[in-house]
């Protein structure tokens, strides 16, 4: 019998960090015909120590048996079902860029459960269009397309100076996460509302530290 | 008299985080014409506590005075040497997709020092084209292009199948830093070299798992 996993416990965001990572080194696994696995073997796939692994599991009760290894696809399943993706996410992307084009292109979150069902933009230019059959709309017809669709997610690809205003009219139409993608640090009037950042001019500079640093040691 | 910075002591990578986005907004407060802001006015406008704005900074040395707040333009120039940002950083891009494109559309990253010289692709229809004067070189031109550059950082943004190979190949030519957008932990012959991971599926997951709590919360 594979433990049940105990939740309500607040779980750190340092754990969650690593939970996607897990998912991702587990569904290659799967791929592979893996069926079991050791914690030691996932260690030294996974560059972490098997301590560690065994530690972050534990926050969700376990789920491997001392000598068993881990049983992979049942593994698998319930850190997918802790990260939420037994559902699935429809998301709309705001700006049609590079980016927005670039995140509508990626199939790989489909597979995840995360589906993008719309890109609008306010360049007349894009009207009429679409990209792998998800439609190109203007910003003025959001919320007749969110009276038509659940959206669960938006994510943020336009320029930081309309982010705000545009992020506030998605929460008063009622969705409840934003994947923000533009270089501002959102204020929302609902504080309740998820939001994710991905700020890629951070990531550069937290890259540049790194560097510095590594051209003081050697 | 300003306090003087205190180097070779380690900080950690969860204060480093936390600092680019303090370049950020005190390059906001300047572009603003703020030339002086107390570690209380700055955390209501970063939404972190005073206590901890001053602990972060006391690992560089502090910088502010007792009752007269922190030097905007004097601490906005601090925190970019610490990050690296005094000197520019060439950059180049392995696939020139949409990310690859937005990415070079960027112009922002070039006011923090980064600049990108060139994208490679393999896709023969790209052969000769240019954005924002930039040029899309293919693959194989790579070498030559090194010997002829100074290259500081590689973006990758291909595929994950060819991410090791390609990102081997890069370490191999002398590249010390790759920002990596494969969906794929790197697999590196030199472990000296810098990575920096924007894996946006994690990221989507993440965004997925706080989106569950929240609603179990509420």
């Amino acid at each position: 019998m594979e433990e049940e996993i105990v939740l309500g416990k607040e779980i750190s965001q340092a754990v969650i960090r690593r939970m996607p990572r897990y998912y991702r080194y587990l569904g290659d696994l799967l791929d592979e015909g893996v069926e079991r696995i050791s914690s030691n073997e996932l260690s030294e796939k996974m560059k972490v120590t098997a301590s560690q692994i065994r530690q972050d599991l534990n926050n969700f009760g376990g789920f491997g048996q001392q000598g068993y290894g881990y049983n992979v696809q049942y593994l698998y399943d319930e850190i997918g079902r802790i990260l939420g993706l037994q559902q699935q996410h429809n998301i709309i992307v705001i700006g049609a860029g590079n980016l927005g084009q670039a995140l509508a292109n990626y199939s790989k979150f489909e597979k995840l459960g995360f589906v993008i069902i719309g890109l609008f933009d306010v360049n007349p230019m894009l009207r009429g269009h679409s990209l792998r059959g998800i439609p190109i709309m203007m910003l003025e017809e959001l919320e007749s397309f969110a009276a038509a669709h659940k959206i669960d997610i938006a994510a943020l690809t336009m320029p930081k100076h309309s982010a705000d205003s545009v992020a506030n009219r998605l929460v008063g139409l009622g969705i409840r996460a934003i994947w923000n993608f533009a270089h501002v640090d959102l204020d929302l009037m609902d504080k309740n509302v998820v939001v994710e950042n991905v700020h890629l001019s951070d990531s550069l500079m937290q890259l540049s530290y790194n560097m510095l640093r590594s051209q003081e040691e050697s």
